[in-house]
């Protein structure tokens, strides 16, 4: 049968047009953009499958700085976490003398709230229960004794998810009252791909790049006012630590922001996943909850606030688990339910990676045999994180032409970088923006993938590139010398003698 | 600071409306229904919560037959899986004595596929390179040689996620050309869901429950010329094996869908995840994908197809994991950029999901260490799903004014029942269907929790309910005799004297 199939001529091709073209297509789902792993992501790709077939080029091996994803850079993952995942997926393994009592204890636990005591059952759409309860304790515990009620927690497959939930519920409405999404600028561009998979309107508020990326309640204010004229601001979205940004927001910024959309009866989104990244010693991590508990029954009893944290990043880095829970206060009863009900049309999120997020909430206590092998692996991905931070900053700096924010928290680097008007005229012509032909050329040149700004969006004129700082140390300052050298050739190649001399 | 919290005036609470209220929130996910975790599910959970706080009912435990939950009804994983799982999940046990050699090859071999040989890592969006070539290689097997390309091959999250990214793609257009989803009737709840979600027009077509829910080719063009009235007919879904029907669809029929869709240009859906799970021997499971190939290269070169799988059925059950894969032909290449763009944007499925995928596809075989037990332990959960199959249908077939077609496939049954007017008209009274009546004072009578045929569309005047296979074989038979008991106790209740004698 299927040797008969490759038969085929044109005129059995042309008997029935496709369904689904690029003018049929959703344009919603058009509309979307996703850099992060956009058209520079694609191509190097490509690229390593062409060293691997053989193929010439500059260098020897693709180096993506372009998403913050420790363990493919080679970061290792945190035993404890691995051994209660292991234990969970293969109960067998509870009876084995190599592994920890405490890593037994929480696999016990764990498999004790699943269906059957099996990894391989669906949860409750929410979560389970035991895991939900470790998290409420855990957000008790951050934010210093403010209560935390577990019925507010749910479990997500990632923060994305629960992101993407929660706007979901909250887009609506046409016309002068279709929902507007208030989101920073630059942003992750999660946000700005639901947006217009939703079809909502994205209010632009820009970050302050003179101020270290601060955010300003006066551009909050004009975003605002000026997104009214044609929408419903209805939502305010913050990502803090900053991605790409790498900013830690001060406490009074927070509380103006609270109070701000207490005011103008926002939602708020608080998108926390890099609430473990820290570095710069100056800046502490301050969570929305807490700030807003700190302004009093007023606000807390009825800012409707959402915050988002991952397995992902912070220090155990588990991408691949898809593990993530989201706190919601002050919902409406009745919309929570409803919150329910389009939570378990996906029926639950994966329980391995609510298993992982168990141990991140949970992690070993200092009484525990467990604790000391935590406890320095912890310390050495965040010391080395810190580390690396003050490095790429340093190193970029340094390069004419280029001037780096330090790089308070999260994972990225966010430049600002010259880009010549020879070349901005190059990138014009090939229908890109410019420091997209930046970074293609870097990757071109060195190997090197990273993501242009203008994927994250950026003031009109500047230009920008985020990298992560996730790879070993070694590499990173290979990965930075290079980009030094391929900027200083890219200014030469595009400058006039004039304006080299400048 | 969260003492102070608490004292709170009916003042405070009034000065800030909430944002997001029912009238606030987005309409299409008001529209959005789901059975299989509804209200009847929901009340399950209250009165097991109550059993637990030592409160009085009938009977001392709920039984969940709602929900296609296998190892919450205490079926076992399938040990090679869980070894493979375990050993990608802790790579240090790939050094233990153990662990069978052909689960450390198997697990070597994803984490060579995986960012820094760890499950850790983001996979592609489409997934993990080599666990598609392994779908691939298995899909060709199961159709005889008809030739799979891996690159046609995505892993999802749960078979739920690509179902509703290939709804998204097809969405599109406004009144008379807004998209319409063909789903038979009764359906699996998530394609209405969906549907709602997205706005999209759903139009039903009727399986014909007379002959043992077959799919008729002529209520299908029935449905279709009917919607295309007010509609653009664009896609066809078909579940095969029937879920909640369990019908497993014979060869012509699809034959017929397949000309069907080729000649109104539909996109196909098929969703095949019930594909194990075939009992009656006088059925066999037929992919749409090889009586496509069968039909000639005018339809296999054409046809635009999509095919669902799961980690969650079949034998294994692995609800949890949520892994599963969809294999889509014909997709219009700039179409497929779009796609994966999409996709993208949640960044990958589970990996360790893909990574149960992968041993669904790709299990010990006959000269292989684990080769036996494997195989023992699949054949035993087959064999004892077929021999429930049977009971189930034997047992209610025996109950005055329950009439239930053979259980062919998949693990639900779905019987007819009669309910008495008086039934009805108190139904309507409590502003209820007839048949969540009756399964709700099934669950307060007897702890058995069934999803009303309501939840899944019937014809209008029948009454249904859907109930798993699940439990072990005596478990199954109490419920049954339960259930039996309470129908008869139920008719008596509601009917007359003389329609009790008619």
């Amino acid at each position: 049968m299927a040797q008969k199939a490759t038969v085929v001529t044109r005129e059995n091709i042309k008997m029935r047009e496709k369904t689904l073209t690029m003018e049929t297509l959703n344009p919603q789902v058009k509309a979307v953009e996703y850099a992060v792993r956009g058209p520079i992501v694609l191509k190097a790709g490509e690229i390593e499958r062409g060293l691997q077939q053989g193929q010439k080029h500059p260098f020897t091996e693709v180096i993506k700085a372009n998403i913050g994803d420790a363990h493919a850079m080679g970061q290792k993952p945190i035993t404890f976490l691995r051994q209660v995942v292991a234990l969970c997926s293969f109960p067998e393994l509870l009876e084995s003398p190599s592994f920890p009592e405490d890593a037994k204890v929480r696999a016990g636990r764990i498999l004790q709230g699943c269906g059957g005591q099996s990894l391989g059952s669906y949860s409750a759409s929410q979560g389970v229960d035991c895991i939900r309860r470790d998290i409420a304790a855990y957000i008790k515990q951050r934010d210093k004794g403010v209560p935390a009620d577990w019925d507010n927690v749910y479990l997500t497959t990632g923060a994305s998810d629960g992101i993407v939930s929660i706007l979901k519920m909250l887009v609506s409405g046409q016309g002068l009252s279709r929902c507007g999404v208030m989101i920073p600028i630059p942003q992750y561009p999660l946000y700005s791909a639901a947006i217009a998979e939703m079809d909502a309107v994205q209010i632009n508020y820009y970050l302050d790049e003179d101020h270290c990326w601060a955010l300003d309640i006066n551009e909050l204010h004009r975003a605002y006012l000026a997104a009214k004229e044609h929408c419903h601001p209805r939502v305010i979205c913050i990502i803090n630590p900053g991605n790409p940004t790498g900013q830690v927001q001060s406490k009074k910024c927070i509380e103006e922001v609270l109070h701000f959309a207490f005011e103008e009866n926002l939602f708020v989104m608080a998108d926390e996943v890099y609430q473990d990244n820290v570095y710069s010693t100056d800046c502490q991590f301050h969570s929305f909850k807490k700030v807003l508990y700190e302004m009093g029954p007023e606000y807390f009893n009825t800012v409707e606030l959402a915050s988002f944290h991952s397995t992902s990043k912070g220090y155990s880095g588990e991408c691949g688990f898809r593990g993530g829970y989201m706190e919601v206060l002050n919902l409406d009863p009745e919309v929570k339910a409803q919150l329910v009900k389009l939570l378990s049309v996906r029926l639950c999120p994966p329980v391995s990676g609510q298993a992982a997020m168990d141990v991140i909430v949970n992690p070993p206590l200092p009484h525990e045999p467990s604790y000391p092998q935590f406890h320095e692996e912890k310390s050495t991905i965040l010391g080395a994180l810190a580390e690396k931070a003050r490095m790429t900053e340093h190193i970029l700096n340094a390069v004419p032409g280029i001037k780096c924010n330090p790089v308070q928290g999260a994972m990225y680097a966010f430049p600002s970088i010259f880009i010549p008007p020879r070349a901005v005229e190059e990138a014009k012509a090939l229908g890109m923006p410019p420091d997209m032909l930046y970074c293609l050329r870097l990757l071109e040149d060195t190997g090197i993938c990273i993501v242009p700004g203008s994927g994250f969006g950026q003031r009109e004129g500047t230009h920008h590139f985020r990298m992560t700082i996730l790879p070993s140390m070694e590499k990173l300052k290979v990965l930075l010398e290079k980009l030094r050298d391929f900027h200083i050739k890219f200014l030469k190649k595009y400058s006039s003698l004039e304006e080299l001399e400048r």
